[in-house]
């Protein structure tokens, strides 16, 4: 469909054009913007995506200058042409197929459906069943007669709910179920179960099937439901790596490590957190470039004048509060990138030891990434949003680029563990950790010894040394001092911890009556882990090998530069928003807490003329953002008015008033 | 069209039953809900409100089931049969007319519009231009030669963008140009102009019309784009009640009193403030009730057993972190709609005063109604995700009754007066009130005197007379002291104040430089006024004429104590979120902080058992709602997926696996 809308050709922009002032904000730029896009990604990612992007660039069933304009239906269809269905079913159902079949269910099931003969989804959740997997209702009873399993809905609540690709797509599934046998009842256990027809494709007998509707995002997936009406399965399609079930006699046979089934969970959270890296630095692309060029007022202490000496609206990245909403959520990112990194490097390691049976990473490991995975989700969420409204009213039109991005990360902070429950398990970890000291004579040798490895112990041996200590700053610039950040930091979470541990052991406070404490803790230890980790990645290695990235970064002064100021940024920032907890600890004076607002507004008065080149550097395409107001090349007013003119409603002939369709209900007026 | 699907009709959710949860629920409460529905809206509004209902619940056009199903051509029909956008469109252009039309101009123009014989829009914003008025670029040039204005478009940033309803629906449209005459720019007015051909509908020569496309939400409003190509319009159209130009010399006559055009936004923005009390209502209603409704986990202190002695897994509702969520949101909908109200009777004084030239109301209820508008809606769209989120998985399913409602309010936050930048309306007032007082011989008796009508000036004098002062608490129940809350809100206020008036006046800092800070005023200002409002509607009224929601509040007892405890968590759970700014100020001290938490906790523990009451006492029905999870029954899950079978996407028949028409793009994969 064409628009019948011709908008004048010979007009532009009034001046100053978008594309100069860009081209002006990035000339002031103080660092190298390639390569500080090495440092983040290396020079092989980088090839990587230049090689994919001419791909995705060029095909012409892969544009995307349509998808703002799509209902439902052609979103689901340009879903599946786009072959990115296929990858978001593939990330649940064969990842567990590979972690938990044996050879011969592997033989079954996961080669036809790495040949996409198979279609699989992944159904775990049900309609009044989510984070408490132990209460799901759905049942596979053993039927030692006939070797088979029997699945059941037993109840509405059963329904299994959310599973993505089940509306319609799949043909199989991976399915959850309490597993019964010889009448006892032995915990949830994965099933794969041939749910449609391989020709027909229509629901196989006692199955019912069905899209849950309309979502705030994701609306291209076809989540589904699903019934079972005592639908029999052989006992070969229970996944068996682990447990099994014993031919006729129904014994079952236990797993041999439970911690072995962790590692799926922990890969998947860390994946998060890096996506949450990403998140922030599309947020904050857009709106920084986008507030360069857009101009509001003229800022009467300091106006804005072009070179033909006319005096100009301001440009609202001028503006500070402006800057107090975007700057932070450009150090977040990059704060998020690194700890990212340093997680993923981790379970490398963890999966190295675990595969030798060594598991002594895991708990800090399970409790991080947890932690990790609930703060930064739920801080880009936030972040995103807080960009969005920061680009006035054109954040609200789709061509801003937030809306679909925005609704389509939203569940990150639901999925894969309900960002409140997680603290929850963060903070058991933190307790243990903090009892095992204080029970053991008082800091011993053992635990200095281990503080080296895991900065858990030492911020908490540091604390128990001396609880009343203060913090040390007498001028806003001892805030940059790297070892004050982390001091303050560790003592803030130390704290915290000391006080919830003692209302629980000595007050006999219940474990429900401390969650929002509770909550409060994982986020100041994931707070300190961020600041401490971005702190780390600035200092010279002083052993192991250093990786390009690490080479480039230390090899450059002015990328250091940039980079300490954005660290401090986030390390301050993030001190301010949460404040109280410092000042209640009295480990910060009032004074202090003044000194350090100072502190925050120098900050982005340092960052503000490597504003752009910082968002530059995430390297992020204009293909990924789709957004008229984050564009490279600054040309937004003429993007937007383009992209309307394409509305579809637009091209149909204008020769109706639509009111003329009208009943002007003057009868309901009336009885009003 | 009708589903294929079948849900086994036997099937009931497990128990304990939704609606058996919440009639336990409303067995518990303390009070009257039909009596506090009364003190919110009195009996004349509430009789309104169910004979609109009736007529909407019963009439076949009017229903909502289907709209989440629907695209956006769906929703924009769907919305004129519903005779919203009437309503919509008349909300700028009818008003305008009416208080800046000369009577000539509104025989010519109002009287069509009223009959629907005009469809009128307001053009203001541009493509380039938003908060600025005084920025727009499209102009009005008087043409004495002909007596006509001409409007013309000079840059593609003076595009008009985003008027509701000229997209596709208006054939006239207020314009707001930049008005020159003899060569003179006269700054911003509005104008009048025939935009469409009245039989055909098609724009008329020089004017280019569209659809400004997707947005986040108000996809059913034809948001629309107009340029000007030097299009004359009579100098009649110039709305002229204000302000003239005199035929032929092109003479300009000044506006008679600037004052008298803040009427209609004062209007306008106490009706948005209302509307925020409404908003939190609604995402309490839904979240409380399927809080009570949803469980999770077994509370192991505390287990949930069933009459037959089965444990069951606790409501959601039992836990502390989820009271700590949602009770607040049930406290800041109840002080919002009070203060809705004062300012609503506050703005009716005012007209009745100005009407007699009486302008000493204005500059403090401009100022309120700019910060209060600010503070609502950024505390109701914050509120509305939070409690979206704590629905977990279902608060992201269109069916919860949060995604649509998400999306329209969202807007509230930039529009007539974006959140920030009317901070600083509100700043100049504070900061002028302050230098008066401090300039007039300290304190002096005439503003003693003043601080009994004007909340601002009392707290000022307060601190003045003693700016280090310290709060007097000495035990968490303290803290439910109104004497002593408004003391710590104004307190803190006028610290802020000081401090920034300081910085400005004798240490030569920029506006700009103060934004931050000015932001913080604003906010710290309009939560006294929430504060000290809510306190006084509890209050025995000592004079003047009781009303009938006063009068049933006052011989209550029961009504008294559960709005007090309400009363008490909005005032000290609000503390606690900005705790610092009170800890800073040194008015606080840390060991206070802790009791603050803990009288926070308490309560949470007094609000629960009538938590559902609470809400249900907003009177919201489920016609408006919309909501699977908020229904009045508790019938959580059968709505769910019920609505689920309903989806669009089901009915069609599933003879096609939809994989047939994917390429599976393998010659991507092989490149990649």
């Amino acid at each position: 469909m064409t628009s019948h809308i011709k908008i004048p050709s010979h007009l532009t922009p009034s001046d100053p054009q978008g594309s100069e002032l860009l081209a002006r904000e990035r000339s002031k730029a103080t660092f190298n913007v390639k390569e500080l896009t090495l440092v983040l990604l290396g020079s092989e990612e980088l090839s990587r995506i230049k090689k994919v992007l001419t791909i995705l660039e060029n095909d012409p069933t892969l544009d995307k200058s349509n998808i703002y304009y799509m209902g439902r239906t052609d979103l689901f269809k340009y879903a599946l042409r786009k072959d990115k269905r296929m990858v978001q079913l593939a990330a649940m159902f064969i990842p567990t197929l590979m972690g938990q079949g044996t050879e011969e269910q592997k033989i079954k099931f996961l080669k036809p459906a790495m040949k996409h003969e198979i279609i699989g989804c992944y159904a775990q959740t049900e309609l009044g069943h989510g984070s408490n997997v132990q209460g799901l209702e759905t049942t596979a009873t053993y039927i030692p007669e006939t070797d088979e399993f029997e699945l059941h809905s037993p109840h509405l609540t059963a329904t299994k709910w959310w599973a993505g690709g089940l509306g319609r797509s799949a043909n199989h599934a991976i399915v959850m179920a309490k597993m019964i046998t010889n009448g006892q009842d032995k915990g949830p256990h994965p099933f794969i179960v041939q749910i449609r027809d391989m020709t027909s494709h229509e629901p196989l007998p006692g199955i019912t099937i069905g899209d849950i509707g309309p979502k705030f995002g994701y609306n291209a997936t076809d989540n589904g439901f699903m019934l079972f009406d005592h639908v029999r399965i052989p006992r070969f399609n229970m996944l068996s790596k682990y447990s099994q079930i014993i031919k006729g006699t129904g014994e079952y046979v236990n797993p041999p490590n439970e911690k072995l089934s962790y590692g799926t969970m922990i890969y998947v959270r860390s994946i998060i957190i890096a996506g949450a890296g990403l998140a922030l630095a599309r947020a904050a692309t857009i709106s920084i470039r986008y507030s360069a060029v857009r101009r509001q007022f003229v800022d009467k202490d300091n106006p804005m004048i072009l070179s033909n000496g006319k005096v100009v609206e301001t440009a609202v990245l001028d503006y500070t509060m402006q800057q107090y909403r975007l700057f932070p959520v450009i150090a977040q990112a990059y704060a998020v990138y690194f700890t990212g990194e340093m997680i993923s490097n981790l379970f490398k390691q963890y999966t190295k030891q675990s595969s030798r049976g060594d598991f002594s990473l895991l708990a800090d490991l399970h409790a991080s990434t947890s932690g990790l995975k609930s703060l930064t989700t739920t801080m880009a969420v936030d972040s995103v949003e807080d960009c969005r409204r920061a680009c006035g009213g054109h954040g609200y039109s789709s061509f801003s680029g937030f809306a679909m991005f925005y609704q389509n990360y939203l569940p990150n902070t639901t999925w894969e563990g309900d960002n409140y429950i997680l603290t929850q398990q963060i903070a058991r970890y933190l307790f243990k950790t903090y009892r095992e000291i204080i029970h053991s004579k008082q800091q011993s040798e053992e635990f200095s010894l281990r503080s080296n490895a895991n900065p858990t112990i030492s911020y908490l041996l540091r604390y128990l040394n001396n609880p009343t200590q203060k913090c040390t700053v007498t001028s806003p610039s001892d805030f940059k001092n790297p070892e004050v950040q982390i001091a303050i930091y560790g003592h803030r979470a130390a704290y915290l911890i000391a006080r919830a541990v003692d209302q629980i052991d000595n007050h006999k406070k219940s474990w429900n009556s401390m969650l929002v404490e509770i909550n409060r803790i994982s986020r100041a230890h994931c707070q300190y882990i961020l600041v401490q980790n971005f702190i780390l990645t600035l200092q010279p290695q002083t052993s192991g090998s250093i990786d390009e990235k690490r080479r480039i970064l230390h090899n450059s002064s002015s990328l250091k530069t940039v980079l300490t100021s954005v660290c401090n940024l986030f390390a301050l920032h993030t001190m301010e928003k949460d404040l109280s907890d410092f000042l209640e600890s009295e480990y910060l004076s009032p004074k202090q807490a003044e000194m350090l607002r100072i502190q925050v507004s120098e900050l982005l008065n340092e960052i503000r003329p490597n504003a752009v080149a910082l968002v530059d550097a995430f390297n992020l395409p204009d293909y990924l953002l789709n957004s008229a107001l984050g564009r490279y090349d600054g040309k937004v007013y003429e993007t937007m008015i383009e992209w309307a003119s394409k509305e579809p409603l637009n091209g149909i002939t204008p020769d109706i008033n639509p009111y003329s369709e009208v009943l002007f209900r003057n009868d309901v007026k009336a009885k009003i």
